[in-house]
């Protein structure tokens, strides 16, 4: 089914909340330190106490590398209903024939809906994801952290437009993956904490947004939902680590819960 | 060990030339698909075959997310002789406790000397990597591929400068970058089909450059070489896959020969 198509039904049964999994040894509840597979059973038991109540899960790549392996982020994924969507954050970036690898990995081995892509070397960086029809492919816009300033905020001179235009690097990449969406599958990353951005995206393109940033990084649910076509809410850290007790799941649930009640 | 210290002590009794592993089951010889393991063996034949000619290897992430992944990486890193300098070539970018946790995996856990990663985010995405004083953090500058043209070529105005500048993404990053360079052990990574672009950068920082895209994706090796300051020049398909018969190791190091033959 096409990426939007599931999202769209399972928002109507849930919600458009979608929930960070960032697995981390250090900050999961410590009486899971003694399983043998820590990292899989915090996350089992998160989308256990979850899975009714949000759109699906976003899972940050990184953590599962730096812990248990692309082994556990395939037992995560594999855990997952089918009918929720299932996002790798993964901000790959690399010419044709390496994100060829990358797009086999995530979209054929593992069977994630989606992934997040970084923009820097532009269209044949990202053509071999979007050559999955199915599949959604969200490209970094503007990020919610302070070195946004430092390329993501430059000013930059389209010289193939006429008259000449002066604008942010975030919006050129927001014009140019709107101009490459001839597959419908293209989406964008721009943080919640900025949610000026968000309307200044949408008078740009309507292509689907996942906004992360949300709780703990200071973005609120409320500016950020109430625009127009698919914007898929975030959170990560405030659910998942709602509580370091026995009791974490449970805390993750409410959590959740309070979020969804500030949604419009 | 320093990253400089290591690569300026190998390449007077190897050279400078770095081999990319980019092990893909559909190129590799047919005769290793019955190993149990094939990716990791003929990466080892490889290394075997060319280790005493090389300053190093540089590890394409994709391609081992794309088969066997990350415990395969790791055996591949870890059979490397421990002179040799490794480097991860992941284009890793994300915020920083995200970064944190790739530099967690490719620097503590897998025990690589170097990374690449994308600049999009900003210096807090790099941070966390460059604070690991004797691991080397190659930044993405200017790359081989038709995309360059969409975001790295742009025209940027750097309203933080006076006389107001005008220049190329790239070069902007290429200055940056250089900038901050406090920990001495920031790169950058530039095409080699763009012998120009090395020269402008070298213009504006003497600090180490990866240069990939030798051989299958045209560039010249007496193009690249003979800059100042540390040039590392990567060749990957023309070496690795000189052969698909039972002889590929062999016809790896001469492949090796070769263009070590054409180094000024």
């Amino acid at each position: 089914m096409k990426f939007i198509e599931k999202f769209n039904s399972i928002k109507e049964k849930n919600s458009i909340l979608c929930v960070g999994l960032d697995p981390d040894l250090l900050l999961i509840p410590p009486s899971l330190l003694g399983e043998k597979k820590p990292i899989l059973n915090f996350c089992q038991e998160i989308i256990d106490a979850t899975s009714d109540l949000v759109c699906g899960y976003k899972l940050n790549t990184a953590f599962f590398e730096a812990s248990s392996g692309f082994d556990t982020m395939a037992e995560v994924r594999e855990y997952i209903n089918d009918a929720l969507i299932t996002i790798a954050d993964a901000k790959r970036g690399d010419i044709g024939n390496t994100a060829r690898m990358y797009a086999k990995a995530f979209f054929d081995n593992m069977g994630f809906d989606a992934i997040t892509l970084s923009p820097y070397m532009g269209y044949d960086a990202i053509e071999p994801f979007a050559s999955y029809k199915d599949k959604m492919s969200f490209i970094l816009c503007l990020s919610s952290n302070p070195g946004s300033k430092d390329f993501e905020e430059l000013l930059v001179q389209e010289i193939d437009r006429y008259p000449l235009s002066v604008q942010p690097l975030w919006k050129s990449v927001a014009r140019k993956v709107n101009e490459w969406n001839e597959n419908n599958n293209l989406g964008l990353v721009v943080g919640a904490t900025k949610p000026d951005a968000l309307q200044t995206v949408r008078e740009i393109t309507n292509i689907p947004l996942l906004v992360p940033g949300i709780g703990k990084q200071g973005g609120d649910i409320r500016d950020v939902a109430g625009y127009g076509g698919v914007i898929i809410p975030t959170v990560s850290r405030s659910v998942i680590y709602a509580s370091r007790n026995k009791d974490f799941a449970e805390a993750a649930r409410k959590k959740t819960e309070e979020f969804i009640s500030m949604l419009p």
